[in-house]
């Protein structure tokens, strides 16, 4: 199989190392219209796992009504092959999630938040604000736990209904998550808009107020392309964290164009080329996106599985 | 039309104007098995440059035999609509080809070189070495008529039959170019396999040979989906010229997995969202190549295109 001939970035402002946070199973299958069976979804993270990944989001608690496809959150997280030092977030929306995910044994979740009004509103069927009273109790009981809590920030650089995004305010939302006791943000391009300018300036901001790159990674979308170059100046930028989708899949069910997360494929493809450790073996995501591609019965938008799998 | 939020990088590094080298009508067409009319060309053409671009790069003078595409080089030539300030140059690989350039009155020509042994034998039927005494008569005869010659490098990159090319033979290829006559150099990924840091250490060895950024191209294509990522690098190092088809298409008919340039329109939406002036304008090109997918009989690859244009 072609390889990326591996040529460090000479300007050494790149990380040496990346932790890419997988995010297949839950944002990438949530929205698929094929049922895909749960012995389908344990395999699809064993291979994920076997591939190299350290992270993988494995499924949601959000109510079956509104995300049909991970109904069989319990019976999946029962299937995984558990590995020593592998994780496997879940996504926890609210206190009932929140009991579920204790019954399963859970030690790693995600809360979703929106840094718009509208958003919340449209996603969350709150306001900017009131999103948090939802969060409170999840959290107070996650660190009762000893979970750690991750917090996906979403339309953090364009919404589809309020236009532009002021970074000033994605910056207070985010500290909000920080502060409730969220141990990283995920800053998701959920409409997929954002260009690489933008990028900088909103990790700057968060930057200026005190947040650390350590405590951020980034959630592209290649609605317009842009994820790639979006990810580039993040690295430079500091960040370490970078949120894919093994074979593209995926997309927000709620938000316009929403062509796809950024392929862990074409990630991995670019950091072995410029020889940033991943510990994920290209090979073995490509072989598992073809495999995917197969019971999906579609093939995968990854440009790289679409050129070594072709 | 939804466009991009506008806002530059903080960091100040990238120029405040790229100019983009449109190559659809001919690296984008050459390739194409669909008979595409001299009057569709021509309409492609003009309508191009009613979109903003200021160079237009028409057709090939290449031997029917190998590109049939373009065999209709001197008639499309003669019904594009002249604009002010807007060159159509041509590619001219012999001496047969530049009398065809001279009877029509063409100012603009690019040669095409390679980078490689391997892709010299294959797409030029010469050795790297030998392709040069190909070049020198049309060179002559180019400054004789006081045309203006871009010199293209292929497999800069990666070759697939050679694997890893090394940056220092490169610079030598380009160099000899350079001395040739031609006032820029397009270095062309054409199998699309670099990455981001290969792209800069390739630029730093021109910088470092004394070949400044100003007579240098960027000619990326998006096979692993890295075309923008490598850009972004390259106008972070000074390039300001940017090889690109609108709606993507094209490719190398010689080189494996040629799924195509990289897509005008996902340059533009990045470019605009940087604030980095080009003075081409996204949404007349997405109706361009959503006309353009009719006459072709499939969509554009392009993401903006099938984003905006879905």
């Amino acid at each position: 199989m072609r390889r990326p001939q591996v040529l460090p970035d000479p300007t050494g402002a790149l990380p040496d190392r990346v932790t890419i946070w997988e995010v297949g199973p839950r944002d990438g299958l949530q929205n698929e219209a094929t049922v895909v069976p749960a012995a389908v979804k344990t395999a699809f993270i064993d291979r994920l796992v076997a591939a190299g990944h350290t992270i993988v989001e494995a499924t949601s608690f959000v109510h079956p009504k509104w995300v049909p496809q991970l109904a069989d959150a319990a019976e999946v997280l029962a299937g995984i092959t558990r590995a020593e030092g592998v994780a496997f977030p879940v996504l926890v929306p609210n206190d009932r999630g929140m009991d579920r995910a204790i019954e399963c044994g859970v030690t790693d979740i995600a809360v979703f938040a929106s840094a718009t009004e509208a958003f919340a509103q449209k996603n969350l069927n709150r306001g900017l604000e009131s999103q948090f009273e939802m969060f409170e109790p999840v959290m107070a009981r996650a660190q009762a736990e000893g979970m750690r809590v991750r917090g996906y920030l979403s339309m953090v650089f364009g919404d589809q209904w309020e236009g532009d995004v002021d970074p000033a305010q994605v910056v207070t939302v985010g500290r909000r998550l920080l502060d409730l006791g969220c141990h990283q943000l995920s800053l998701g391009d959920t409409i997929g808009v954002a260009t690489a300018g933008h990028v900088r300036a909103v990790l700057r901001a968060f930057a200026d107020a005190g947040v650390g790159m350590d405590r951020i990674a980034v959630h592209f979308h290649d609605t317009y392309g842009q994820a790639l170059a979006n990810t580039v100046v993040a690295l430079e930028e500091g960040v370490t964290v970078v949120d894919a989708s093994t074979g593209g899949l995926g997309g927000c069910p709620y938000a316009e164009s929403a062509t796809g997360n950024l392929a862990t494929e074409d990630l991995v493809w670019m950091l072995d080329g410029l020889g940033v450790h991943t510990g994920v073996d290209l090979a073995a995501l490509v072989d598992t996106s073809t495999w995917m591609a197969g019971h999906l019965g579609r093939p995968s938008p990854s440009r790289v599985v679409r050129a070594l799998a072709g």
